[in-house]
């Protein structure tokens, strides 16, 4: 994982104080989802080594997994080509969507 | 592909009408880049088979690969739990950043 400041200096983040974070599982390549991260959260996540989001709706730090059980472990997270954008790559301890699915992404 | 107007009507675009493209290679799941589109990029997305985006820094409709020749067919539009994210599966022909990389997503 790389330096945490150094990270989060590389990341625009937009008029929210928020950059997208796209969640994709290490092994499948399955892409899970997509949430929001601020500065605190992405440091959090790269200090805990567990996906840690903004969440918009409920305004509070959400760790993922915290309450259900199925945390992201983070392998790596990379930054897009003009800064606006992570991709993290996790292992997945459950299923990424509230509905049970592995990925938010079944319809 | 689905009917252009029953996907539409399944996304829930933000404020300023947009909603998040992840654009993921269909045949290696490299996840491309990440862009935006509004109802009516989606719709011709849908309509001409090649992924249209609306650049938020230009301001204007953005056929990818249209002056590069880096085009990305479409096999699929998914949208996620929330109606708030798109998956696009794409099969690219050619790099997918301005870069020259494969992914916009290298560092």
């Amino acid at each position: 994982m790389r330096e945490t400041d150094e990270l989060v200096s590389r990341v625009k983040f937009n008029s929210d104080g928020l950059v997208p974070a796209i969640a994709q599982d290490a092994v499948t390549k399955n892409v899970l989802m997509l949430a929001w991260m601020n500065a605190d959260t992405l440091a959090q996540t790269v200090t805990t080594g567990l996906a840690t989001y903004w969440s918009r709706s409920r305004g509070e730090v959400w760790v993922k997994g915290a309450t259900s059980g199925n945390t992201q472990t983070v392998t790596d997270i990379l930054v897009d080509c003009d800064g606006d954008t992570l991709l993290l790559l996790v292992q997945p301890a459950g299923p990424a969507c509230h509905t049970g699915s592995t990925t938010c992404f079944t319809v």
